[in-house]
C-alpha cells in the first residue's frame, strides 16, 4: 500500500457533540485519515478549538455549516453524529455520493424495523437500508465491515453489555429468560448541553436510576442477544437498569444470569476461560486474571474493554462485568476502530496507546 | 418527664472513624444527649475537633483511652465503633456495668451463629447474647428497642436492601428464591484509613465492583430476609454485589425480584401503593411520588432513606429501589434513632433537620 | 422571654435559588424562626420540597408567586435573594410594611453611591437607603444590627476577604496600597441554573480564574477595608482575582499584604496573636492554632470561617488565609446569623451545630 | 537518519510513582523510543500493568529490579524518578556507562550549591555536576540540551511560573521584588503512596494552602528568574503559596507583579502580545487570544501550557496566568519533550497529539 493509498479523508456531521469531540481527539493522531470537514450549524465559521479549548494547536480547523450531501462529496469517510430521526434522512443522502458512512444514532442498528418504530416512537423512512448496515462491534461483524457501506454503531450500553454476554449466547450457556444487566454511565452520555439536570452542582455527589423501564437501550440490547444466540430478532428480552455515576466518562455493566445444562459444572475460572479463549486475539478487549474485576479508572479515556464473571454457587447465578468507556470503545473510538476494519487498516491503529494514564 | 430525666449521657467507644465522627456530629446536636467520653487509642489526649477540624468550635472533647467498660460505668449508653471479634468480646464487659449498648459490628446482628461465624470465620464467644440482641432497624424492631439492652446496629448495604424488600417480604409478595440486590457505596465505606486503594488518585473516575461474591454483608441481608418474610434464618439466599463509586457518602440498592402469585396484577402504582401503606407512619423514609427515583444526592449527609419501585411488563421483573447516606441511615444517624427508641424520647430528636442541602 | 416572643415569622423573596436552598436548611432547624412565604415565579404551586428534594418531610412549603410586599405584610423579616437592580426597588416597598429586610444583591452593600452605580452599571433608585443599611457582618456591626431595618448581606467573597483582613486594617498594622488576594470559590457560587459553562462535563477537573479584572466584589472589598481601617470609601484599592474550583461550596482566599512601620517586629506567631485576640469571643470565628492553615473542606456545609497567617521573612510579604462556605459564612448562614442579632436571639442560635462531618 | 538511528532505548528508574506512569504513557506511543527497562525494588518482576491496569496490552513490561547502573548499560537515556539525596548518588553512576540522564529529583536543578544544600538540608555529594546539568525548559535552554549529558528536569511549579514569568523578566519589563506566585496543584502531585492526607475522603471538597513558606520550589523558581533576568542566582527572591486542589491532575499559577519604567504603557493587549511575539515558534505554549484566560482542564493529560495576562489599571499590577498538568508539561511529558531535543528528534514527536479530550 503506498503513502497515498493510505490516507483516507473523514468529515464529521456534528462535530462538536461530546462524540463528536472524542472522534476528533481520536482522528486528529491517526496515521491514515485526514479531516476533511467537521461541520456544525451553532458554530460555523469557528475553529474547532474556540468550542473546545483542549485542542487548541491540535485541531484548529474551522466548523463548517454544510449538509450531509455537501460535505461527504470529497470524503471517503463521513460519520454521522446527529439525533436519531434526524440521521434516517441524511444518511441515505451521503450514501448516494458514494461516500461510506458510520452512524452514532439509533436509526440504523435495529434489524427488526418494527421494533426500532416502537423504541423510537418513529416511522422509519429508510427501512430497507436496516438490511445492509453492519452493527458496528468490529469483534463480532468484522468481516462485513470491510464491505460496508453503512456501519450503525452501536449504543454506549449495548456494547458493553454486548461484549460481556457475547461468548455465553453464542455457545447457548446461558438461559435467554434470565438475563439482568444493571448498567452505570458517566454523566458525559448525556452530551452536551445547557441542563441544570447535569449540572455539576445537581451531578457532583449524585447517584441514581434513570430511564428505569423501556430505555431505548434495552431494546437494541435484546435484538442483538437474540442475533448472537442464533434466534430471530425479538426472541430474547432482557432487563435493562440504567444509573447516571458522577465521573465524565465510563461505564460499567453488572449482568446476572442463569447458566443452562449445556454449561456442565461451573465455576468462576469456567467462565474466564471462556472469555480468554472467545476473545483471544482481540486488543481491545481485556480479559482480567483470575477473579479481578473491571474498572472504569483503567479503561476511561481508551477504547479497551475489560470483562470477568463470577459464579455464586450459593444462588446458581453467574455475575458478568464489563467496563469501558462510554465515549471510547462505547462511541467514538470504536468507530475509528470499525472505519480502520473497513478501509483495511489495521484495526489498532491510531488507537492502540490512547489511555488516560493517572 | 423533667429536664433532669431528659438527658442521657453517651460514650463512643472508637471514636474517631468515619462512623465514629457521624455519631458525634449527630449527637452533638442532640437535644437529650451529652457526651460521656470518646475513647480512642490512636487520638488519646487530643481533642477531638484536631483529629476531625470540622469539630473545632463545636466538639472539641478530649479522646480518652479508657476500656470499654471503664467509659461504660457513668455511661448510659456506649455506642461501640470496634472491628468485628474485638466487639463480641467487649459488649458484655459493657453490658455487666449496667449501660446500655449499641454496637456497629457484626458481632451480634445473627441469629443463628453459625452463619456468624461462617461469614466471619470466627468462633463467637458469647452467642448467648444473640438471642436478645436487636436489630437495630427502628421501622422493624420498634418494640423490640424499648427495652433492649444490647442493639446490634445493621450493616449499611443490609438496611439500604431491607428497607426496599420488607414491604413485599412480610406480604408474601415476592418470591424468595429471585433477589438480586445491585448496590452502590461512597468511599467513607471503607473507613478511615491510609490506604492507598481509597486514595484521591486511585479512587477519583473510578467505580467498580468488590467482594463480589461472598461479601459479608450478603448473610446478613439474606438471614433478615428470611426473618422479615417469616421463615427460619438461613432459607432465603440473595444475590448481593456491592460496588464502589467516587463520592464519600451516600449509597443506592437496585434490587430485581419477581412477583409471587399473590401479588395479583403487578404495576408500578401497585409497589408505589403498598410503600406508601407500609411506611406510611415513618418520618424518615421517604417514599418517592410517582415513578420518581432515588437519588444518593437527596439523602447524603442525613438520616431519611427514599425508596420506590417500578414493574418491568416486558419481562415480568420487579425493581425496588432504595438510597441512603451509608454514614447516616446506613451507619451513626440510624443508631441515633434507635438510642431514642430505646430511651423513650421521640424518635426524631436531633435528627429531623439534619440534611445536606445544595 | 416567653415562648410567644420568642418566634418569629420570616419569607424568603427568590427562595429556590441555591442562597435560598441554605436559607431554608438553616431557618428549618432554628428554634426561633418559622418560615411565613417561600415566593418563587418558576415553581409557585410546587412544594419546595420538588425542586430541592433533600427537602422532602422536612420543608414541603408551597411555593407561593407573592410580590415582596404581599409576602411582607404578615412577616417579620423578609429576606430577598433577587437579582442587582431587582432589589434596589423591591426593598423600600417592604420596609413600608414595617418588616425587616436582609438583602442578598450588592444594591444595599455600599456607602458611596457613586461606586456601586459604576460596579454595576446603574443608577441607584433609593440612594438614600445606603446611609441606614447596616453591612451585615456581626462580628464587626453587631451594635448596629440591633436596630437595623435594612441589612446588605455582605458577598462572599467580601466576607472572607474582610475577615481576614480586618484585624490588621483597624489597627493600621498593614500597607493599604499593598493588598492582593486571591480567592477560589466552589460552582454553587454562580448560581442555579441551566448554563453550559457550568455543567459537570465542563466543570469536574477544571480549575481557571474568572473576572480577573473587575468583578463587582472587587470595588466591594475595597470600600470597606477603607471603613475598617477609618478611612473615606474609595481610599484604599484592592487587586482581586477569583478562580472557580470543581467543588460545590466552599470559599478560601490567599491575601498578600505588607506590614507598616507601626507592626514592630513581624512574625507569624504575632499575626497568630493579633488573630486570636481580634476574635476571641467570636463563635464562628476559628483562628487557627499554630502554623495551621485554613481548608474548605472543614467549613463547608457551615457558617464557620477559618483564618490564620503567616510571615515569609524572605520578602517581607504576610500572608493571610481564610476559608468558608460561599453560601455559608458567604451568603446564608450569615445571613441567619444576622437575623438572630437583628431580633436578639443568640447569635448561633440554629448555626452551631450545623456543620457537614465526614 | 535511517530507521536504525531513529531508535533510542530508554530506562526508567523508579518507574512505578506517577510521574513513571506518565512517562511510561507517553514513551509507549512515541516512534522514536523503546522501552529497555522499568526498575522498580517494590514491584520488581511483576508486570507493569499490574500496578497500573490502564496499560494491561500496552505497556505488559516487567518491572527490574536493578540499579541504576545495571539499567543504565544497555540504554542510550536513563531517566531517574528517584526522591532528592537518592538522585545525586546514583547519576553519577549512570553517566559512568556513558547513557544520557534526565533526572526528576531537586539535586541537579540548582546552579548555586549552597541554595540546594539549604532548600533540601542536605550536602551535595556531587556538585561539580551543577555546572553542566542543563535546567530541561526546552522553551528556555534547547540549544543547551542538544550535548547535554545530564539534564535536571524542572519542578511542576517552577515550570508553570517560568514559562509565565519569563518573557518579561528577561526583557526587563518586571520588578524583581514584586514577584507573588499563588499556584494551586492537582493531587497526584503528591506521588503515590498509602496516605490518609491524600485519602479520597479527606481530598474530595477540600482546597488548602500548604507549604506556605518555604516550599522547596520557591528557591528554585527564584534562582531561574534570576538567572533568566541576567542576574546571579540569588538576586531575586519570590514569594510562592502552593495549595492543593480537588482533581488528580493539572496546575495553575496567578502572578502578580509591578511593571517597571521599561514597559512604557501598560495594557493587556500589550502583555499579551509580548507572549505571542516570545512564544511565537513553540508548539507547547498556548498564548491565548485577547483575555481569554488559562483553564487546567484545557491542557490536563498533555504537554501544553497556557498563559496570558491582564493589567489592573485601579491598582497597576499586572496578572499573569499560566496552566499546565502537574504530570505533563510539569513533569514526564516535558522530559520526553526534552528528551526529543536531546537525541536530535522533532520535539513533538509523541507529543503532539496526547490531549485529554471531554
Amino acid at each position: 500500500m503506498s503513502m497515498e493509498e493510505s490516507v483516507k479523508y473523514v468529515s464529521i456531521i456534528g462535530a462538536t457533540g461530546y462524540v463528536g469531540a472524542e472522534l476528533v481527539r481520536g482522528f486528529a493522531g491517526h496515521p491514515n485519515f485526514r479531516f476533511r470537514h467537521l461541520t456544525s450549524k451553532t458554530f460555523a465559521g469557528k475553529p474547532y478549538s474556540e468550542i473546545y479549548p483542549v485542542f487548541r494547536g491540535v485541531v484548529d480547523n474551522i466548523c463548517e455549516e454544510l449538509s450531509p450531501e455537501e460535505a461527504a462529496q470529497d470524503s471517503d469517510l463521513v460519520i454521522t453524529a446527529l439525533p436519531h430521526g434526524v440521521s434516517s434522512k441524511a444518511v441515505p443522502e451521503i450514501l448516494k455520493t458514494g461516500a461510506r458512512v458510520i452512524d452514532h444514532s439509533g436509526d440504523f442498528r435495529y434489524k427488526d424495523v418494527a421494533t426500532y418504530e416502537k423504541s423510537y416512537n418513529l416511522t422509519h423512512p429508510n427501512p430497507e437500508l436496516l438490511k445492509t448496515a453492519v452493527y458496528g462491534i468490529p469483534e463480532f461483524y468484522r468481516d462485513e465491515l470491510k464491505d460496508a457501506k453503512l456501519v450503525a454503531n452501536p449504543g454506549c450500553y449495548p456494547t458493553c453489555s454486548l461484549m460481556a454476554l457475547a461468548p455465553f449466547l453464542k455457545a447457548g450457556l446461558i438461559d435467554q429468560d434470565s438475563i439482568i444487566i444493571d448498567a452505570v454511565s458517566g454523566v458525559s452520555g448525556a452530551g452536551r448541553k445547557a441542563d441544570l439536570a447535569y449540572a455539576f452542582c445537581e451531578e457532583d455527589d449524585s447517584f441514581k436510576p434513570y430511564g428505569a423501564v423501556g430505555h431505548r437501550h434495552t431494546s437494541e440490547i435484546a435484538e442483538q442477544c437474540s442475533l448472537l444466540a442464533g434466534k430471530d430478532p425479538g426472541d430474547i428480552k432482557v432487563t435493562f437498569t440504567p444509573h447516571l455515576a458522577p465521573f465524565k466518562r465510563g461505564m460499567l455493566a453488572t449482568i446476572y444470569v442463569k447458566p443452562t445444562k449445556a454449561f456442565g459444572e461451573v465455576t468462576s475460572e469456567k467462565i474466564n476461560d471462556i472469555y480468554k479463549e472467545f476473545y483471544k486475539d482481540e486488543t481491545f478487549v481485556r480479559v482480567l486474571p483470575g477473579k479481578t474485576l473491571p474498572d472504569v479508572k483503567a479503561v476511561a479515556g481508551s477504547n479497551y474493554i475489560e470483562v470477568n464473571g463470577l459464579f455464586d454457587p450459593e444462588t446458581g447465578i453467574i455475575k458478568l462485568f464489563s467496563a469501558q468507556d462510554n465515549l471510547g470503545k462505547g462511541a467514538a473510538l470504536q468507530a475509528i476502530q470499525a472505519a480502520n476494519a473497513m478501509f483495511g487498516f489495521p484495526e489498532t491503529a491510531g488507537l492502540k496507546n490512547i489511555v488516560r494514564g493517572i
